[in-house]
């Protein structure tokens, strides 16, 4: 009985989770002009935690940091995508994320909501080893796909190099290997071109 | 300088993987007529292993499992989607696939070439604890998107309810509790029309 329940709970989350798939990021894949989605996006982010964790400063539990990668998007079928240069959205839009995970790991079996909630939480604090690792994958797959696409949404939004600057420090916290890559890569991008200082007014 | 040349190789694949989000399977998204690709199938697996679990009938490595169903279709970049219910080309892709392992798979450091080879090899054999319920997702999912869509691949190709009951069978290699609710769904769908007999001849 109680088996069926679980069963049951568990096979309406799993449906939920489908809107993931139609939730459009603004990065584009690599090399390509087609929109990500959200559930291609934590797949990716998914098979980068498993092939680049030896990058990791900390060690991490792999099985937890890949939870995060693959739910931490989730809860933009209630909230939406923020796009990371958004800056009113992304200091106003938690109460809405929170609300929103609520809802939908609340689909789940009690033990399974409580776990999955507070995996989330620990993502979106990002103090743990397994949070900054993870982060660190959320900043790193855009800033490979816009490099493939000539600048990608860098471009498209007139984002300047001192903002993507700041934002993907955050790959240095959970990684300096990588950040060591990344960081290169922003330079060049500003001496190519590809990203330009900001104007001052 | 070992680092530089691991993290250049782990790259090519992270780049070269994104090909999946363009593979496109034969089923449609819950309650749509869209297909899903690969990419995001593969994440929807992961979702339903991890909050699925405990219907293993044996325990499993959760994350060996997670990887399986995460890695489980990046052979189709070279060797193509093959259709659940097409038997000549189930019985003869197995070597496209092989050569597909081998060169993507081949891209990462020797190391992780050879544990990601292995983790697919399980997964294809089926014969651990984690490769029968890995395999039972990748059944389990179709079928609960079929439900959703009027029939979905089985009205659209034809597909007899022995043949269905026969290829979803697989998900009681790994869970008799998934088994006992597909079965019951199977033979609803028959009583209701979703799924008809064979013809004799
Ligand atoms: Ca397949």
């Amino acid at each position: 009985m109680e088996f069926e329940n679980d069963l049951q709970n568990q096979l309406n989350f799993i449906k939920e989770i489908d809107k993931v798939k139609y939730i459009n990021r603004k990065t584009k894949l690599f090399g390509s002009d087609r929109n990500e989605n959200d559930a291609e996006h934590s797949w990716h982010l998914a098979l980068m935690a498993i092939v680049l964790a030896q990058h990791s400063d900390e060690p991490v539990d792999l099985l937890k940091v890949i939870k995060m990668v693959l739910i931490h998007d989730i809860v933009e079928i209630d909230a939406g995508d923020v796009f990371l240069y958004d800056n009113e959205l992304n200091h106003n839009n938690t109460d809405n994320e929170r609300l929103a995970a609520e809802r939908i790991f609340g689909l789940l079996p009690a033990n399974q909501t409580a776990d999955l909630l507070s995996i989330w939480e620990e993502f979106e604090e990002g103090k743990t080893a397994e949070a900054k690792f993870a982060r660190a994958m959320d900043r790193l797959e855009p800033l490979l796909q816009n490099l493939s696409n000539n600048g990608g949404t860098w471009k498209e939004f007139d984002v300047p190099y001192e903002k993507v600057y700041e934002k993907k420090s955050a790959i240095k916290l959970g990684s300096t290997n990588l950040w060591n890559y990344a960081e290169q890569k922003i330079n060049e991008s500003l001496d190519s071109g590809l990203l330009k200082k900001a104007k001052r007014n």
